[in-house]
């Protein structure tokens, strides 16, 4: 089974849920049920990593300090794209590198997502123009002001089109529950959902 | 205001969201609401800190590679101790110096949570001894078998009594919002909620 590749972006002030939520997600998906399943890689349908503009450690909201796997120059293939939040995003929306860079990687990738104000950052890049998108309710009308293509969805949980952007913080755990329905199924997403002992919500 | 000095337990194999969901809850947590709080500590109720055994990076279920903020013999005063769990626990059941540094540590602090199978390293410690409290729904016999004065309670998604246990993974998230409701009352803990968009279950 070729497993998809799947990058979270990490960057200093990164909401740590916003990128954590989706890492538990993506890496605890199992093809298979069960606890024995979850001890190795296996029926493993994703690889997960963290990536970094550059390889050192980067500190999230709160202070938590996490070592990046990979560098933007040292990616590997990126198949699924996740794009967190936090305060970190206003000042990446003045760094050309890092738009650039997920420009480049969405247009290579199967799947692309963003976590809270992670959409911001999609937004600067051009990737939602004429796109339904969302964010975190605080920011509905900054995503709003970046690209006037965007329709802007305020009710919803998460919203797919073509890019799946998502509210809050935690509604990214729902997204990323979203996308392992859409690629693995519904019943290994549950299953998933039930290891981690989550409450799915739509 | 003084602040809760919060230490949240890191060691290899540590389940992501074990870890990151109370991280993310308490660090976020503003008595005073809205985004503009969140900017500064300032109001903050909370001191959230990472601890390991020792300071070098972890990895946590999955790979992904925290730096702790302090080491035991580092460590600050701990108000508020929080083990989580994860297949990593299991290796330190059997390591005493850990498991002499929580019962010292718990001993000490004002309020003592665990997530998941960290329960199990609670117990083993001596620390539930009489006392109501639960797990991940898949170790439950297990944490009965550890100490046969433990009332594991097979249903709850978190257990409070004295000591604050919870069910798998994501219900440290709730367990850890109804600790700042203890600790900060209800509307602090709703409007925390409210800003990293989580649906409280009970």
């Amino acid at each position: 089974m070729e497993k998809l590749n799947t990058a979270i972006f990490i960057f200093d002030d990164v909401e740590v849920l916003d990128f954590a939520g989706p890492y538990e997600v993506f890496s605890r998906t199992r093809l298979a049920p069960g606890v024995i399943a979850r001890r190795s890689e296996e029926t493993a349908p994703f690889k997960v990593f963290t990536i970094a503009q550059s390889a050192v450690p980067i500190t999230a909201t709160g202070g938590l300090r996490v070592l990046p796997d990979f560098e933007f120059a040292s990616a590997p293939r990126i198949d699924l794209l996740i794009i967190p939040g936090g305060f970190g995003t206003r000042r990446l929306l003045e760094n050309s590198s890092v738009l650039d860079w997920i420009k480049l990687t969405a247009r290579q990738a199967k799947h692309v997502a963003s976590v809270c104000t992670g959409s911001l950052l999609l937004a600067k890049a051009g990737l939602l123009g004429g796109r339904r998108a969302t964010t975190h309710w605080a920011s509905l009308d900054l995503l709003a002001s970046l690209d006037s293509s965007i329709t802007v969805e305020r009710q919803q949980r998460f919203v797919t089109d073509g890019i799946i952007t998502s509210a809050g913080v935690a509604a990214g755990i729902d997204m990323a529950f979203s996308l392992v329905e859409s690629v693995c199924g519904k019943a290994v997403a549950d299953e998933t959902a039930r290891y981690i002992e989550y409450q799915r919500s739509a």
